[in-house]
Order: structure tokens, then sequence, then C-alpha cells
């Protein structure tokens, strides 16, 4: 198809799709013929990805070329395209030799097993020390339950991963599931906050999304 | 303090605290006498809380700039900080009516009363589009599992903001918690991510975190 006809399909500009091309985030079109060149359905999935990692995901787009290239790695075992991303993305934490040995605490009391290049450890050592730098250490109290809630989060996940048949799309999976998975996380962490909230105060201002009265405020949005 | 104590307390470069009182994210510093002036505890401790929140948070200096606007309104209730932080730091989600819809089920399942201005509803909305346009919407399933996982997150932390006496700090507790809680949570996924295909698997190369041989491991970090 002409880049016309996938800016169409994706209600993604041309322009932008030729700048994916040069930033190596989709591959390039083949040439058919003078100056014109065809996209096919190759494109319009990875582009389709391209941009649900940066624009829903948060992702930059040097971190996106880092996803896709280790996704085009046919080498790497799906478990280590998860840490290949995520590393992507998060770029390097430091964090105090304090915080990382009460992290290895943790996975020990967990009994998680996980290699020295999991990007998990710093991310977490490096918000403990900025707990005690702000000296909110009591917010490390909470630790233990968001343990709990990773775990659960995450043998959901590879359940789901697992339970996929084509080794393909196990890939994308897992890349997908990854980095959109924090920001549903993240969206249903402030719902819950809210509706917990409300129970515990009992008097706050009327919600839109009420569970009694649901119907009504459905209409009205 | 001069500036320059106060960029070795907080290893913060004494352009970059100049560049935050330009950009509004830290409040000017008192003139004390001709081309001095004069920082104290609380700009250190604001400082703190801006490069947590830039660095370890990933939020950008506009986002910012909002969330440090919220924390200095007295007017708004701590429950909605969280939100004011949440929604300066994402923008907006465009979504599908069904999307939202779904979103809206999952809520009334749940039992969660939430207002219509709570940025999750967007947020989690725009991924179920995401994974409706790359076809892995299997990746749907994992959906009640991630409510049980935040629910339980969102307990621990409304307890622990809850049961922290000083009013001024509920609402830095909020704010810091909600944003690096983020980053908690998402760090703690990767590990569990890994730890839990080691288990499946079975075979994979040996890890520097086990729980068997931890102070072997601990040692050669």
């Amino acid at each position: 198809m002409r880049i016309s006809e996938l800016s169409r399909r994706t209600a993604v500009p041309a322009a932008t799709i030729k700048y994916y091309v040069r930033e190596g985030l989709l591959h390039p079109p083949t040439e058919v013929g003078y100056n014109r060149t065809e996209y096919d359905e190759s494109h319009e999935s990875r582009l389709r990805l391209v941009r649900a990692l940066i624009e829903v995901g948060g992702v930059s787009v040097a971190a996106a070329r880092g996803v896709v290239a280790a996704l085009d790695n046919p080498e790497l075992p799906a478990f280590e395209l998860a840490g290949a991303a995520q590393s992507a993305m998060l770029g390097e934490h430091k964090a105090s030799r304090s915080a990382q040995d009460r992290v290895a605490t943790l996975l020990r009391d967990r009994g998680w097993c996980v290699s020295e290049t999991n990007p998990g450890l710093g991310m977490v050592a490096a918000v403990l020390d900025r707990y005690d730098e702000l000296h909110l250490t009591h917010l490390e109290q909470i630790l233990p339950a968001y343990a709990q809630a990773a775990e659960l989060a995450a043998r959901a996940e590879t359940d789901a991963a697992f339970g996929f048949p084509e080794s393909e799309r196990l890939a994308e999976t897992v890349i997908v599931g990854t980095v959109l998975g924090d920001q549903v996380l993240a969206g249903l962490r402030r719902l819950a906050q809210e509706a917990i909230t409300r129970d515990r105060l009992g008097s706050l201002p009327a919600a839109g999304y009420d569970t009694a009265g649901s119907e009504n405020s459905r209409a009205r949005s």
C-alpha cells in the first residue's frame, strides 16, 4: 500500500511514518519503481506497536528503538525481551548499597530468584533512597503489599503469555504487556485509591461512576 | 544558606537550582543584600521532592510544576492531590466509547465508586483500545488480576497516608506515594515476572539473586 493508505489506516501522519523509518523504528518500505515505495501489513502492525509504546506507554523514541531492536532479535528468549524492553525504557538508576540490600532481603523473603541484570532491582532501590532522603520512610512499610500486588499481576501476565500459541506474537505480547501493563496498573491504582478514600471518609462529593447509581451516571457521560 | 551549600547538601548543581526557581518548581530565595540570596530548609526539602519526581519518577519539568502547584494549594483535599499530581503527569488520554464502557463495567464489578475526573479512567481505557488495535485482546483477561493487585496496593497506601500524623506532610506523602509508587510497582513487577518465568521453565541461566545461594551472590555484587 502507499504511505497515504498506511497513514489513513493507522491515523499516523505520513511525515511521522517517514520519521519513524529514518529513526529505525519501522523497517523501510519496498522500492517499487521511480520515487514510489510500497508498505505492507508488517509495516501496519509494527506502526501500531510503536505508536502504542510512544503515545500510551510514554516511551521515548530512543527507548522505543531499543524495544524494537529487542523484538527483531530472534536469539533473545521471551523472558529477556521484557527485560530488554524495560531496560531501554528506564535508563540507569543509581542506588545506595543499603537500599540494594533491602531489596535483596525483600526478594529472599518472597523467594524470588532473579538475575543481577533485572532492571527492577535498581528501580526499586532508587525509590527507597528517595523515601529516605525525603524522610518519608514510613512509605517503606507498603513494600510487602506492593510485592504481593506485583506478584499477583505478574502471575496473571505470565499465564496470558504462556497461554498464547503463536511464538512470534509471544514477543509482542510480552513487550506490550510489560509497557502497557504499567499504565493499566497505574490507572487502576488511582481508581482504587479514590474508591478506598471515599469509603473511609464517607462524605465526599458525589461520584460519577457510582456502583449504585451507575445507570444514571453513564447516561450523563 | 548560600546556593553552594544547598547544592552541596542535595547534590543538585547550582545552575539546576536556578533553573528550577525560574521554572517555578522552587520558591525564590530571600534577597539578603546586594547580589546575595539566602536559601533555607524549606528550599532543601522542596528541592529533594522535585528531584525525586523528575529523576526517579520520570515526571517532566512542566508536569512537576503542576504537582508543586497542587501541593501549594491549601484548599485541595489530600485525595484530590493525587489526582492533580497524576493528571499533570499523564496528559489527556483519548479512548473509544466501548473501552470506556468496559472500564465502567470493571468498576461496577469491583464496587469502586470514583469521580468522572479520575485520570485512571482515560488511562485504562486508552490501553484497552491499544490491545484491540494490536489484536492482543487476550491481554484484557489480565484486567481483573490487575484490579485486584491495584486494590491491594492502594489499600496499603491509604493506610500509610492516614496513619501519618502531620497534615502538611500528608500531601507530600500522597504525591510521593503516588508517583514513586508507580516505579516501585513497575520494578517489583519485572522482578516477579522473571522469578515466575524461571519457576515455570526450570532451566534458565543461574540467577544472581538466588534465595538459596543468596550469601554468595550478594558477596559478588
